[in-house]
C-alpha cells in the first residue's frame, strides 16, 4: 500500500505559517506518549505554564495552551469572557481583526468594529475618541496583523484603557517569540497566540493567557460557557491544582512539541531571539530593495517576521510563487482580501529567521525575476 | 538548561486513552511540516478523507478530522447541528453521554435524558417508548461507552429513527478502528471519533462525519454556527473542492498522525484488526477469571477494547494501579462516578491489543495481588 508520507518534500516554509520547525522540536513531537494525568506529563505541564508565563511576560496564573489552532484561541478567548449583548470593540485593520467580529458576533455580542486601511496602523487618537463615545467590556486588537504585516500600538492602547472596567483583549498569534510580548507592562487581559509562527511548533496549540480581572468575569458570568471544549473553569481544574481532574484528552504530543519550542526560545534567550528575527528582517528588506522591491508598511510599524512586500508592475506574483515552490521549494505567502495579487508575504519566524534563509529566498526571487 | 522529555519513561499505556502508538505514526508525526495550502498537503487530505469513509462504513462526503481531541468532536457535532430550542434526547448510561447533555445544554437545546444503569446497556424498547412522547430533533447515543465498557445497541436504535426527520448521533470515540463501525448501515447521521483509542495515534483530532440530511440542516440554520473555529460550513471549503479556502491552520503533523495511523488499520485489514481486539479481550477476560476477578458488564454488550473489572473484596485498587505504574511501567485506569473505587478500566486499543500486552498487565496484576 502506498504511503504518501515517504514522498513529502523538504520545503523551507517562509510563508505567514506554518514555519519550519526545529529538528529538536520534530523529535519532541515523536516522544512516547504518556497518559494525561501521568505524574510525569503534569511535571511537563506545569513547565510549559512557566515557560509560556515567560514567553508573555506576565504572572497570571491562568496561562495555558489551548488544545486548538491559533484561531481555536481566539474562539477561547471570546467565548469565555463574552456573555450576550456584551459591547465589544474591535479595532479592525486585517483579516484576523475581521476574524475577531465574526467570532464575537456568532456569540451574541455587541460588536463595534473601528476601522483602519490594511497596511496601516491602528490610530490611538482614534480610539480614545471611540472609548468616549461608549462603554465596551472588551477591546481588542491584534498585536502583528498576519495579513497586512503591521505591528499595532498594543501599550499605548493598553494606556487608554488602564483603570477602566474594560478587558483588554490582544491577539498575539503572530508576534510571540518574535517580537517582545509584555502583556502585564500593556495591561492586557486577554491574550492568546498560536504554535506555527514564532515558535516553530506545527499547528496545534493555542498558548493562552488571562488576568485576574479577566478571571473573575468569568467566575461571575451569568450562565455557563457556552463552549464546553474551551470553558475555562474547567481546562482550569486540569491545568492548576494539586488534584488534577481529567477534562479532555490533553494533546499530549502536541505539548510535547511546545514544550521544546518553548525550550528552544528560552534556551537562546528571549533578546537573542528577538534580535536574530530583526537581523533576518533588515537583511530581507535590504535585498528587496537592491533588486527594487518595496514594503507595504511604513517602517516603524514593520513587522520583522511578517514582511508584506509590494509586487512591481509586470511581476506575475502567483506565478513566481508557483516557480519558487516548485524549482525552489520556497512557500511564501499571498496577500488577502483588498491585498491579494498586490503584495506578497514572506515569514521569517523562529528557525527561519535566519541570513541563510533570508539568501537562499532573495536568490531564487532573483533568478525567477531574471528570466 | 535541563529538558524532562529526556526522562519521558516507556509506559504501556492500557488505560482509557491515550493509548500506546505505533512506531510507524510516532515517525509520522516528525516528518517535515508542509503550508496548509500546499498541493501535496492537500492530497494527504483527500486520502485521509478516503481513509475515514472507510473506517466509519461511509460515503458521507463530509468526512473530515475536526482539529481538537475526541471532545471537539463532540462540541463540533452539537453546535453545528444544534439550534436554540431545539429538543436533544439523550441516551444517557456513562460519563460520555452525561457529557453530551452538559454540550447540548450550554448551546441551548431542550434536552431531554432517558438514563440507563451504568454498566448496563441502552434498552430499545425504552428508547422506542421515550420516541412516541416527544418528537425529537436529534437523538444521541455513545456506542462505545468507555467510562463503563458497556457497547449500546446502535443498529436497534437507528431502526427505531428509520425514515423520521430525527437525525442521529452516535460517539464512537473509543470503538473506531476496534469494533465494526458502519455508520451508513446504522443510519447515523452526525458521528465523530478521536485519535487516542483504537487508531493509536495521540490525541489531538477528531474524525467526524456527517449525512446528507445533516448537511441539509447545516444549510438550513436560521443563524450561523455559533462557534466560528468549529464551523463546518467553512471547513467544508477547506476540506473540499478544486479550490480551497483557508480557514484555520490545519494541524499538519497531528494529519501526518492521523494518515499514518489510518494507514496502519487498513494495511492490516480491518476484519483482521478487529478480530486481534477480540483476541486480546477473550485472552484478558479469561486471565483474569483465573485470577478470580470478574467483568462489570454482561458478556454480549462487553467492549473488547475497554474492559471494566470488579475489584474484588481486599483489593486496594489505587494501590495497584499505583504499583503498576511505578514499579511495571503499566497504565491503567480508574472508575469514574459511581464506579469510582469499584472497578478497574483495562484498554486494550489499537496498537496494544496484543498477547504480549494482556500477559503483561496480568503478571504483574498477579505479582502484586500475590502479596
Amino acid at each position: 500500500m502506498k504511503n504518501m508520507l515517504d514522498d513529502i518534500p523538504s520545503i523551507l516554509l517562509m510563508g505567514p505559517g506554518p514555519s519550519s520547525v526545529a529538528p529538536a522540536t520534530y523529535h519532541a513531537l515523536s516522544r512516547q506518549s504518556l497518559g494525561h494525568l501521568d505524574p510525569t506529563f503534569i511535571q511537563i505541564m506545569d513547565e510549559i505554564k512557566a515557560g509560556l508565563q515567560t514567553l508573555f511576560g506576565t504572572e497570571n496564573a491562568l496561562t495555558v495552551p489551548i488544545s486548538g489552532t491559533g484561531s481555536a484561541g481566539m474562539e477561547a478567548a471570546f467565548v469565555n469572557m463574552v456573555e450576550r449583548g456584551d459591547k465589544v470593540l474591535i479595532l479592525q485593520n486585517g483579516v484576523f481583526g475581521q476574524r475577531m467580529a465574526d467570532v464575537a458576533g456568532r456569540l451574541g455580542a455587541e460588536v463595534t468594529e473601528l476601522t483602519f486601511p490594511w497596511g496601516t496602523p491602528v490610530i490611538v487618537d482614534q480610539v480614545a475618541e471611540q472609548l468616549k463615545k461608549d462603554d465596551y467590556k472588551i477591546v481588542a486588537v491584534v498585536h502583528a496583523e498576519t495579513s497586512t504585516g503591521v505591528r499595532n500600538p498594543v501599550q499605548e492602547i493598553g494606556d487608554l484603557l488602564r483603570g477602566k472596567d474594560t478587558l483588554y483583549l490582544v491577539d498575539t498569534v503572530t508576534s510571540l517569540g518574535g517580537i517582545p510580548v509584555e502583556i502585564d507592562k500593556w495591561g492586557a487581559d486577554i491574550v492568546y497566540s498560536g504554535t506555527q509562527k514564532c515558535l516553530s511548533c506545527p499547528p496545534g496549540l493555542a498558548p493562552a493567557s488571562f488576568s485576574p480581572a479577566a478571571v473573575e468575569k468569568l467566575q461571575s458570568r451569568s450562565c455557563k460557557v457556552p463552549n464546553w471544549y474551551l470553558d475555562l473553569t474547567m481546562l482550569t481544574k486540569y491545568w492548576e491544582g494539586k488534584t488534577r481532574v481529567y477534562h479532555h484528552t490533553a494533546p499530549i504530543n502536541m505539548l510535547y512539541g511546545l514544550y521544546q519550542a518553548i525550550w528552544n526560545v528560552l534556551d537562546e534567550g528571549l533578546e537573542n531571539v528577538y534580535a536574530r528575527h530583526k537581523a533576518a528582517h533588515e537583511r530581507l528588506v535590504a535585498g528587496l530593495a537592491d533588486m527594487g522591491w518595496q514594503m507595504l508598511v511604513e517602517e516603524k510599524y514593520r513587522l520583522p517576521m511578517l514582511n508584506t512586500v509590494l509586487v512591481p508592475e509586470g511581476v506575475d506574483e502567483a506565478a513566481m510563487r508557483k516557480e519558487l515552490l516548485d524549482t525552489y521549494h520556497i512557500e511564501i505567502g499571498s496577500g488577502l482580501g483588498p491585498l491579494a495579487g498586490k503584495i506578497i508575504r514572506i515569514g521569517l519566524m523562529g528557525y527561519n529567521a535566519q541570513d541563510c534563509c533570508v539568501d537562499r529566498l532573495l536568490d531564487a526571487m532573483r533568478k525567477i525575476t531574471a528570466k
